[in-house]
């Protein structure tokens, strides 16, 4: 059995209101090829397949397209399971009229695990359930945390028989110690939500999802495969992938991150306005999706749109100059006259392309010190 | 060929914001029971089968347990296509995924029309689409009518090779000369959906939706289903039933309509209120939905609690004696004085069990007058 594992696509999803669809078209794209080239036996989504309970048409229209080539034109099964962002019950809609063409959809939870035979392996999806509904669905009451829900269900995978064929777990939870993104939506408050990565142990695979962050958690084969495309400029520095897994009983698993590049990739860029921009000339992907940080600590002459006519995807500006210098300095109303009187400094001399003059000093240092005035009164 | 045509579901849909999902659950078994007994090999819906793009969750996972149920368990197929209330994306979801099931969903009008055969009989699933959506599909500019669009498609049906089998066509839009009820939404304004009957002659049986009461155009196989369930008071005198169809190669179709029975009805009761209080006593269903038309004509302490303390699912009241009163009455200040003393009477009535004295009424009448007074300044 060989297969890719990926999770975390979060179709519909937006970048600091840009749309991503194009890119996540282009994704998909990759994900379909690599699928092929490497002749897998399946391709396993471990859930967050949209980003919305409520996904736009659009999102919905890409999958069912994807799903209809990766199916009918290349015969590969995909598995999928409901993440923590899917809505459980539109997700598995019809899903047992699928499953008989190879789309085996999981949302709901089932009070029984559902083993599904794919050639020489058994798979276990286990769609995102939170422990209320668990301890509903198994009519059991000691079930409280994320860690109790798992493990009752778990165990119906360990008791299972799957004749001597490997077993992979294919969930959406967080396994303690994982390292998180900005971009992933906490399962529950305060640590709640962590599960011990030992309760995954037995298994020959385990296919996860919720980090962003592709990593393994206790065991090489207790595995993340990470989103494929980066969701957060906290994620700017990820190498994005999905997980090339075969499996043969007996043996360990080998397993492969296989690289996804994206069309436009997310990037954090820091220095001075002018350097960023005399930068911008020679930088070979200008148009990638980027957050700027500017070191300058003086006022600037709208700096978003210089940076645009260089790097048209400038999705977020930070003013790290300004905000340390700030920190610095002293407090209370005389900082912030100071202040005002050195902004519209900076801001006459960019308009004006020379200083102010003695005089247009004092005047403006009395304008600001009536305009003060006015607001004690 | 047997099969049962029915259309407009609306799943999800509400009556004066009173849920409805119990109702569709149990007009859903019913139709269920009808399609066994009746040994049909296949169960039509032409639209409109939920009643918002974006239906709730709970319609979305009752339509997939009544698919489940009639296609895994009862092995019947369903044909069903995307109404003017459906979202054409969303409901074609997987559609290719499902075919192989039994499951024939039309989501989205595609250029070339997408024959079925099921058993001895060609079907052509036409899924509602704007005018404006065919003639960019087929890239047609002539195409700016729903008359035209149809036309165009119906083309495609004729010239189809059905090798001597009986040829339906699944449509959802307006007939001319059809009958609506308050509970559709119109195509488009002004009469520029009408579609002429003829266009559909040829065929051998036309299972059209949209329209809420059941009712045939042109010919009797020309014909609506109606929705199996009233969606309105204004369709309160409709009888609802889903259409049972035979059909044959050479011979004119069999067609039934059978009953389909609500478990409350939509009824509009009108009187007195002390009489249909009265009535309610020896009313064989008083859990029905109701819209009650009081012919009262002076002021009532609140009537709706007191309907609702004998039929508990008045869902909307109107003042109809009040109403035609007041239309025959002088206008004027005079006329909204009079008003005033006149209700506070019959309240004071009802509240105090005698009528006012004469004191109390001079008291209230000058009391009234100095408001009015007020009024002026």
């Amino acid at each position: 059995m060989k297969f890719i594992h990926t999770s975390d696509w979060h179709l519909g999803r937006q970048l600091h209101n840009e749309p991503l669809l194009d890119e996540q078209a282009h994704m998909l794209e990759q994900i379909m090829e690599l699928a092929i080239s490497q002749a897998v036996d399946a391709l396993i989504i471990a859930g967050d397949i949209y980003d919305r309970a409520i996904p736009p048409a659009s999102a919905v229209e890409l999958l069912s397209h994807f799903l209809d080539r990766m199916i009918t034109d290349h015969g590969i099964p995909v598995v999928l399971i409901a993440g923590n962002h899917d809505s459980h019950e539109r997700l598995g809609f019809g899903s047992q009229q699928m499953a008989r063409s190879g789309l085996h959809i999981y949302g709901p939870l089932c009070a029984a695990v559902q083993p599904l035979q794919l050639g020489d392996c058994f798979f276990y999806p286990i769609p995102y359930a939170e422990p209320a509904v668990v301890r509903h669905l198994l009519q059991d009451d000691d079930i409280t945390t994320h860690q109790q829900a798992m493990a009752v269900i778990l165990q119906q995978v360990m008791t299972h028989d799957s004749q001597g064929l490997p077993k992979v777990v294919v969930a959406h939870c967080f396994l303690d110690g994982g390292s998180e993104s900005e971009s992933e939506r906490p399962l529950s408050i305060g640590g709640a939500d962590r599960i011990d990565p030992t309760l995954f142990q037995p298994f020959d695979y385990v296919a996860l999802g919720h980090l962003h962050g592709p990593q393994y958690r206790g065991e090489a084969h207790i595995r993340y495969s990470g989103s494929p495309l980066k969701y957060s400029f906290s994620e700017a520095k990820q190498k994005k992938s999905v997980t090339l897994v075969e499996l043969e009983a007996g043996r360990p698993p080998i397993i492969q991150q296989l690289p996804i590049t994206p069309r436009k990739d997310v990037r954090v860029i820091e220095g001075f306005l002018e350097d960023l921009l005399l930068a911008a000339k020679s930088d070979p992907t200008p148009e990638d999706y980027l957050m700027v940080r500017l070191s300058d600590t003086q006022a600037l002459l709208d700096p978003m749109g210089r940076l645009r006519s260089r790097y048209p995807n400038v999705l977020h500006l930070e003013r790290t100059g300004l905000m340390s210098r700030q920190q610095g300095e002293e407090s209370g109303r005389e900082r912030i006259k100071k202040g005002e009187l050195e902004m519209f400094s900076d801001f006459f001399g960019q308009v004006a392309g020379a200083p102010m003059t003695e005089a247009q000093q004092q005047m403006m240092t009395s304008l600001i010190d009536e305009l003060h005035k006015g607001e004690l009164q």
